[in-house]
């Protein structure tokens, strides 16, 4: 699916089926970072116009998204809060080289990584899950994360050249696969 | 105007003409700037829900701004480039106090004062420049800015008492207007 080496787990399922509201208000802060990662890519690169134009969709989306989570726990009665993070971020910005340009191209596979991660558990929440609503609020979702991997993928061959970034996209595919296998002991979107 | 309490020097107004291209790439640089304040700002207190979906709404509004900038350099041929910054947003910084929640407050009413010399600046340009189009583009960002300084002050107020943001409002007014009165030697939107 997109660049994803491997499926989420059972394991994961599992922690959604017992913790489904810490999930829903970890998603809201995982846009939010989304937003975030976008806005940094921004500010580092204003000056690539194309790029630029292209993070401020994308930083509308993943704020308007971000809305859509907190309507959703508001209509649920579930107060929103801060969170400690899954490791899976951290570890995988880690990964990013130190120079330019291959730092932007890491900057921006890593996001583009974390897209389609995003992308799959959507998806394999809107087939989990039995609620009908969340059903259709993460198959309304889908769409765009798929598109943004795309995006970031495409702006990567601005900073090297398309063969070296597939190289290396399949490489940081291996190693972000490695980290979702093993995850995090608590409930988050990307544990 | 709003709560500034010096209006801008001639020697700005004699910046802008003979500078106005380098003055305009700046004025992009302030939107991309305003929308990351307002970003930092939705995640330093994501908790406060009031605050973070009025953030969301002003880092949209300052990106729109921002693209808008972008397409009125590429239609007069303008080249975008990096640019450093003006020292106005460093020093209203400085001003920041360490410790919460004065340290909410003030950076909420720096944050309001910064849209509120844009706003004043953005009427100044409308009414001193010749060419017709600056004239519309500048009078259309007027109301929104002065809204966003209208957020800041009011969300500043979940932090601590009214009568205690105003004051600290009035105390940091006339810190800008120092700042803003001593500038920069070179042509950027807040020298």
């Amino acid at each position: 699916m997109l660049s994803l080496r491997s499926p989420s787990s059972e394991r994961w399922i599992a922690l959604v089926d017992a913790h489904l509201d810490e999930i829903l208000i970890d998603h809201a802060h995982c846009e939010k970072k989304a937003a975030g990662v976008a806005m940094n890519l921004l500010f580092s690169y204003v000056d690539h116009v194309d790029l630029a134009r292209a993070m401020t969709e994308i930083v509308n989306e993943e704020l308007e998204h971000f809305r859509l989570v907190l309507d959703l726990l508001e209509r649920r009665g579930i107060p929103f809060r801060k969170l400690a993070p899954s490791s899976y971020g951290q570890r995988l910005h880690e990964r990013i080289r130190k120079d330019e340009p291959a730092r932007a191209v890491d900057r921006l596979l890593v996001a583009g990584l974390i897209e389609a991660r995003s992308c799959e558990r959507f998806s394999l929440l809107a087939d989990h899950v039995a609620d009908a609503e969340l059903k259709a609020f993460y198959s309304g979702l889908f769409e765009s994360e798929a598109r943004h991997h795309s995006t970031y993928v495409r702006l990567a061959c601005n900073f090297l050249p398309e063969d070296d970034v597939r190289e290396r996209l399949s490489h940081l595919a291996v190693e972000e696969a490695a980290i979702i296998d093993r995850g995090d002991p608590f409930p988050r979107m990307h544990s």
